[in-house]
């Protein structure tokens, strides 16, 4: 059995994200959404909060597991038997990081590589801090993300939703 | 009439801002110079400097107005009846983030579009940050600013101005 | 009146082409599609066969013009009185090329400025070369180009359409 | 079972594409390199060279087809039943072009993924072009290919070679 | 004599740092090693222990000086009377920052130039950064940066160090 | 002594070749400009006159030697006793490119660096083709090639030059 690890903030989870997860289940036969704990102070939402936006959306589909980590990615993926790291695709800007990381892992385990996966076209230039950015003045967020994030996002900014 | 908007923080504006607006009234009726009223904490000018920085060079110009925005910029063209925003091409490193604005204000309020110029090549690789990091320690930034701004720096850091 | 020209070889016209030219009749008063004689040998499409199917799909729009033109394009936007040169805004690999030609460009005209505009993100990655490649082999290319240009292409391959 | 796709033209076989087959036969159950038939006029190999330079180095992997194939790519992939198409993650000039084909794959069969492979840091700069160039002046090639094409290269270009 | 300036932070020194130092030897008769002051407030190591790792890795090179620094590095450079700023050839992402502060050093003084060398590849994607990032969670970095520094780094971060 | 080459076709020599060869002059003690025999077959100039240009702006700088190469680079670098191989920093296009070369490079010869020069800001997107492409049409030209090189463009397309 190959498992996937899929590691994010996820703050919130956007249909990028879930676009990436879909396509990783065609591929492999497990894949485990592994939401950071610590890695970044300031989150909109709590790591509960994080975790079950995605329980919300992505509940029901036996070939996906939602967990949380601490530590070094890497050693977590190690400890968890899996094959591969998977990234969504991203067009430029973080590819030195992403470089550096997926070098550095390798380094660390050779043994689990690190596989980038193209996302769909509307959502290659998405991401969770343009969204909001984007919600905290009331914009429009519908179609990026799910419904349960959407609703979150306006009760969070304590906006009216837009209908 | 058609009109452009030109936002930004302007902390301060720049001789490459003002080469940008120069163009864009060229191209278009009217440019409003929109200076963001609370994106970043931490500028060196209040907003009420950069405001008057940017009046004290542009004054007398029928075809720019200046003035302050806060909220979505995308709203604020709506409401102002903009056809497009400028931005100034950059050579690489925000092109990701360029992106994700420009759809993301597509989506938006897709009858606005957005328009990048081409700046003199001069000024091709000028920002803010890099006057204030040079001019922190009283290198000469004259050239790259208008005079009003490299006054206004030299105060602010209180050094004497090179001559 | 400004004027805007929009050049390329147009071989064949994409539909990211004619978003480029309708978002470009919104900001200008007329755009001169300016389809070009000599610069590429060996097109799929002879300039006639690439002139009428543009004039196919734009005909009637009394703001577009659609004319051939050969020799140096900043030339022709002078004598054409055109403000500025339109260009799609590309995502990375001709982005050096685009910045020699406008900075070129500048300095043999001045007065003529570079416009790069959005496109919608389902064509920011299309070309007419991907066109050809996939048409060649009988792939579908509905939807990515208007329909006369796809019976162009299977009649050009000599192939029957995929329904 | 999840069939992978690895296509090239192979010109020759380099250890970077070595390692990204290897890479992707732990990821997958099946993984098929595809030779190109026609892709490319000039090829220093003929195909048949080709598929022997790839057959000698990887001869006996059960879990590695070796393939010509001609026409379009994904169709192939269809007709194999592959899950995805394996590309190995370049560093920054061809994206553009990476990012088209993968999307234009997406809309001709939206079922099959495009999977980019980290491959080891010290073949990420290595291509067939930059072998070729330097093998043609008798410069050492050892440790970038297999034994067996550093003997062909030498032979190809008639030089005696380097110990 | 000709004299190169390489600063930085050094937060900590990596063996990317020591492979530009070693090369930039044999191009020039003098090297200094600029450690910033005051650049950035949240550095892991104090300037005292940055500056000392150093010297514990290069002592003995007389061709090697290593000094504190202050203001702007350009001034300190002319005030040394060097020749050039070497900086280590990042592949991406700080692309555009480099140029900026490149062309402003050149403005301020002309006749300093700043020169770019090629790391060995496997130091290519290495950053301080990175590094601290990783042996913060116990993760191991030898190899990639000096023994002294492996050491002061488990010290920091209170862990026992793995063998 | 400190011996640096700079290589290429140079067809035609440009003012930033020059510019890079100017910068090089000042950090190293000679530096030779290797020209070209065989690498592109379709020169507008032929070897003698690229060389007889260089000659005619470059004469009577003692530090300086013009010399033709054929082969490859690194060896001829070796034959030469040089220290590091000289280029032009380019903004983006090339750069795979040239980090397979300098990588490649360091490979067959480990002591001889690639060693990367900031151009004057004015030349940084000046290539031999672009202006080729804009004096085949009878552009202007001065400026951005020195005079000789301005009369040969001119002789060499048979066209009356501009003043």
């Amino acid at each position: 059995m190959r498992i996937a690890v899929y590691a994010g903030t996820f703050d919130p989870v956007t249909n990028g994200h879930l676009d990436v997860i879909h396509r990783s289940v065609r591929l492999f036969d497990k894949v485990i959404v592994a939401v950071a704990r610590d890695n970044y102070k300031n989150t909109l939402f709590t790591l509960e909060e994080r975790v079950d936006l995605i329980r919300a959306v992505l509940d029901g589909d036996d070939h996906v597991e939602i967990e949380l980590f601490q530590g070094l990615l890497i050693d977590y993926c190690k400890k968890k038997k899996a094959s591969t790291i998977i990234r969504g695709l991203r067009v430029v800007s973080d590819f030195e990081y992403e470089m550096q990381m997926a070098l550095m892992n390798k380094k660390l385990h050779p043994d689990i590589e690190t596989t980038f996966l193209m996302t769909d076209q509307k959502y290659s230039f998405l991401s969770s801090k343009i969204i909001k950015q984007v919600a905290q003045f009331g914009g429009c967020v519908k179609g990026l993300v799910p419904e349960e994030v959407s609703l979150a996002l306006a009760k969070k900014f304590g906006i009216r939703q837009q209908d």
